[in-house]
């Protein structure tokens, strides 16, 4: 591809207020749905030109869905007659400078009027090279993909050896952090163990498949309830999944994870999901940042600025309530998009602006085959098949394109009947020759 | 991964007679099926882990379905009771000793009673290495999903330049090879000019998007009736794109291809859809092999064994009706595999061998939208929307499970009435950090 000194960003002048928005997730998405282009020129960057549905990104690495079931290009969501003077451009952002008002890129620099920070988290491994290096993190679409290709090739080579050290290792598979994504991961393996992969490979003995999940605190799924937390250690442990709470991964080499206390496990395998740190850019002063998220106030304005927004897991809004911000998954996103929209209108109008209220619509997590934990609001906590129902019916219908409804509900549905995971490919993402991956048009906020 | 020195075939002792089949295309799986485990252990080695059908491959590069539409796993297929003493194993073949009576792959050799050679056909860029590096090639599916990042990133970038002649070689796109790959490739590409493009890049004047169609005899389709011929020819002109015939690409550098006679197009995707040669595999003497391809007798013995095959587009078997050998199209590759299954049955009863005699069941490609050739047996010719239809029956009928089927047929309906490409995600295939792309599992019959 070309070399960035020969592009430019190439937006159109406007007369309208300009508003640049860092990130197409669930918070981006949302506010550039709700700001009329009669009223704002809207720009987008992202370093992907897809908006991704990650709470199901699991299923994509665990062979039961494709990426597009998952996954809305950004230009076809934008790309109608609802959305005339949107401008979306996959280019990596490098920062921002207050004093100039622009916003900069590695292809040139945009004056905004307003700047909103979407960007999200990216994983955090906590300083340690070595783990970011042999670890397989659960972030992205490629990774995903990189993941299914990795465990099934890992089933391959374990039909390919009678070295049972060799075997085990192969075998074994490490998940790091017991959040959702682990938890959610666990369960899909576990139930592959049971239904897919002993008929696939009936060379191998996959009683001797150990699937373990290793959560630094207490009790898995930490951000739920603990009614949430029992149940899932309950429904996990039946489902053959091995536990290790209160344990630490010290370190990881590609063949031995070694846990805090000296435990020793051998894996080809261990898959990251232990921790995320807020996607920073550069140009904002250290005072606007707190534990690698941005601080806002009740508007989402970013501390000392009256322009610069920042909604979603990037930003930090502290309130009696929520005295460590909002929880990291979807709902707070959305919410503040909505309402930047909103708030956005309001200042162009010289109106005074609305504070943000998070609505706590609940938390959901799925174990397995037809079993899920929910914890909704005014203390209502279910288990078991019904939360399972419930988590289908919000996850399906949270997706975003009615064509994604479908094919995820028609899978679903074909798995749940034949416990088939239908997408069991094996396609090592692999370079063209002669040409090193360009990270180029990646942002900043990569998660690498 | 593992070094290959950790692992070995693995492969149970057995009494019965050994059958090795090299690949699991449309050959491998044919003989596969019909082979009964009572009577012969069956060894299937490939490179990838799945079957692909592939004439629907370029729908994966133009982003109208996603890898799993087209492909299924092969233990999926053969994983179950029906193939008991059927193993598969992931390694790359690395020859075949006739002398020793074993197959040789990376992580060893194997005796065989009989073996198979299915192996297909790679790119041939005629000893061009320069077009090999920088060209785009289409036989895969990671050739797929990276041409279609490659398509959709090209307009990305067209859209962030204000430098006319830049832009323009981001819009040319080249195909070389007026195939069916390649007639079927470039009416979809002007299919998404039309429909999709004008819409998702409103900033690109997609008037000034060319595709070009190369080919080196005169006309397209060369395999096909000189009816289907005219008609492609007349349709891919309807629809805008630019055919050069009697042309051959002499040079391209990722700039600039050169056309025989001086003529230069200024292009960032050239997709070679030019040739194939048979995938060879060491072994077998020189007298066994002509045009790069294996031939054989009509029970598909090799030139000089007995227990020696080989089936499908790697097979010459000349005739006097095909004195050139069968067409490279999946059903004499089909039959093939059907018809040694019922031999290497009679081989082992002592029974007279029947011979290959190629039932021609015509041919089809799609041009765009609606529009369909077809050549059928009795020297019918239709085209249209009637040869459409056809065609659509057909490859969906020729998939192999039900839900590709399903996920097919919905995928054309959903296209046919809006007009949308939907899986149109930029997945840049990416490596694993500090890690190359092993292509040790690659079979020596990589196209790369």
């Amino acid at each position: 591809m070309l070399e960035p000194d020969k592009l430019t960003l190439n937006i159109p002048d406007t007369t309208k207020p300009r508003v640049v928005i860092i990130g197409g997730g669930f918070g981006g998405i949302n506010l550039a749905k709700k700001l009329s282009n009669d009223d704002f020129q809207v720009v987008m960057f992202d370093r992907q030109n897809y908006h991704g549905f990650w709470p199901l990104l699991y299923q994509v690495a665990t062979a039961g869905l494709e990426p597009d079931a998952i996954a809305e290009p950004l230009r076809k969501m934008f790309g109608n007659d609802d959305y005339p003077d949107f401008h979306f451009r996959l280019v990596r952002v490098t920062g921002v400078n207050p004093a100039a008002k622009t916003v900069e890129t590695i292809i040139g620099d945009l004056p905004y009027d307003y700047i909103v920070i979407a960007t999200g988290t990216k994983s955090n491994y906590f300083g340690n090279e070595q783990i970011k290096k042999y670890s397989f993190p659960l972030k992205e679409v490629p990774h995903a993909l990189n993941l299914r290709s990795q465990l099934l090739q890992a089933f391959e080579q374990a039909s390919m050896t009678v070295d049972p050290e060799v075997r085990q290792a192969l075998l074994n598979i490490v998940i790091v952090g017991g959040g959702p994504t682990g938890v959610e991961l666990a369960g899909a393996l576990a139930e592959m163990r049971k239904h897919v992969l002993p008929t696939d490979y009936s060379g191998i003995d996959f009683s001797r498949m150990n699937i373990y999940l290793v959560e630094g605190l207490d009790r898995v799924l930490p951000p739920m309830s603990a009614e949430a937390s029992e149940k899932t250690y309950k429904y996990l442990n039946e489902l053959g999944v091995i536990m290790k709470l209160n344990t630490l991964v010290e370190s990881y080499d590609g063949e031995t994870a070694v846990l805090k206390g000296g435990e020793e496990i051998k894996t080809n395998t261990l898959i990251w999901a232990a921790g995320v740190s807020g996607a920073l850019i550069d140009g904002l002063p250290a005072e606007s940042v707190e534990r690698g998220r941005i601080l806002v106030n009740q508007y989402n304005q970013v501390l000392g600025f009256q322009d610069i927004f920042a909604i979603g897991d990037i930003a930090f809004m502290k309130s009696d309530e929520y005295p460590r911000g909002h929880p990291g998954v979807a709902q707070p996103a959305i919410q503040q998009g909505k309402l930047l929209a909103k708030n956005l209108k309001r200042i162009i109008r010289n109106e005074p602006l609305e504070p943000f209220i998070y609505n706590d619509k609940g938390s959901l997590a799925i174990i397995g085959r037809n079993k899920a934990v929910a914890d909704l609001p005014k203390n209502m906590h279910f288990g078991g098949f019904f939360a399972w129902f419930i988590w289908l019916f919000v996850h399906v219908m949270s997706l975003v394109g009615f064509r994604n409804k479908l094919v995820v509900l028609s899978n679903w549905f074909y798995k749940f009947f034949t416990y088939e995971n239908s997408t069991r490919l094996i396609i090592r993402p692999f370079v063209r020759k002669g040409e090193r991956v360009k990270r180029r048009f990646i942002n900043k906020y990569d998660t690498d």
